[in-house]
């Protein structure tokens, strides 16, 4: 049976993606849930220790798709990674849409970012080598690194990105699960140019798995992209 | 001779900047100034004015930038459009710094960033196609685009991502000038993959330009990356 503490978390989650952290108080959460707020505070004294409870989750379920991998990797493994990534990103993509808020309203909670950060960062780095000792990613250690840390890059920002350019997403499940799969899209079109061998057969096809749209930018805007003359107004 | 509302604009400017915008208040302007706060309001009525008034600028500068190049390009272009992205990202950074959180608060500048991307992503686009008849990049019109949305995205979230890992950067301006160059190294990292001829030939010098770090983990993270068994705690 789940505890009235992980509904809370459950409900929270729920609440923060569709609305928006901002914009759902404790009260919220605990009408959601048929509680009295007495009995929120007694599992959380505030919001901030809800969200931090959620970064927690968010950073296990992250770190164990990031676990060493067994043995030798093929192509479907890259889609395993792929599938674990858009599940985290989409899961608790309030937290990345608002990560500069949430580091800097709370020092403890961006400490501990770092950390998981610097994890991320090694355990990607092992998985990549990984891929290279298979023969999937041909690449040398400095492309490697880069291509590491532009991957953290696009991963941490993607939601972000999207919530800023895509403010009718919020109200559009589906329209906002398509921009975050195509998050994914754009993780794959960093690795192309290092495929190699099955993984390179295979490239059109985890392209289109992914791809929510032919073109990027309409996506991204919401319609055709039009040359603005000014550049301004 | 510099209007009081440039001069303005400028003080504004350097504070948010070293200090972050939430820390400085439009009387620590004025006083930076040495006039009072009504002369202030007189010509910005808050905070979030001279905020939208810096974007103006920032956006004019950025899309001057973007013109639309004249004749065949060289590799020597590329360092030209580097430096001013360089310029751009760090004399502005306090607004990609916070970018959301200023979306959020401003509905206005919010539909104006909107245009401004848009305009971005047009002409950014122009020029990778003006590089790709010039010989220096070799990729289809899928890889050109996925090229395109990916710079965008690690440009535009460049500063806030070094602001979350590395807060003592605030107060260490050479440091976060290295960490903001260091972003354009990975632009560099992005492309590499697609460059011919005589860019490729001119690649590791371009890298060496920019990169700021042997290891960029390290620098993201102000130490050498440890693995962390528990990856919590």
């Amino acid at each position: 049976m789940t505890s009235t503490k992980d509904r809370i978390l459950e409900t929270s989650l729920s609440l923060f993606n569709r609305q928006g952290e901002r914009n759902v108080t404790t009260n919220h959460i605990a009408d959601a849930l048929g509680i009295s707020p007495g009995n929120l505070y007694y599992h959380f004294r505030n919001k901030g220790t809800i969200v931090a409870a959620l970064f927690d989750r968010y950073q296990l379920q992250l770190l164990a798709l990031l676990e060493a991998p067994q043995g030798p990797l093929s192509w479907q493994v890259k889609v395993h990674y792929f599938e674990g990534l858009l599940a985290s990103m989409w899961q608790y993509r309030f937290f990345h849409r608002d990560l500069s808020h949430f580091l800097h309203a709370d020092p403890a909670l961006a400490a501990r970012y770092q950390q998981f950060v610097e994890t991320v960062l090694v355990r990607g780095t092992v998985i990549y080598e990984e891929l290279r000792s298979s023969g999937i990613l041909a690449l040398d250690d400095e492309q490697l690194q880069g291509l590491m840390v532009n991957t953290w890059v696009l991963m941490s920002s993607w939601a972000a990105l999207i919530h800023g350019l895509r403010p009718d997403a919020a109200a559009d499940e589906g329209l906002d699960e398509r921009l975050m799969r195509h998050g994914v899209y754009q993780i794959i079109c960093l690795e192309e140019p290092f495929l190699k061998g099955e993984a390179r057969e295979h490239l059109a096809e985890m392209k289109a798995r992914y791809r929510a749209a032919d073109n990027t930018s309409e996506l991204l805007l919401g319609h055709m992209p039009r040359l603005d003359r000014t550049g301004s107004e």
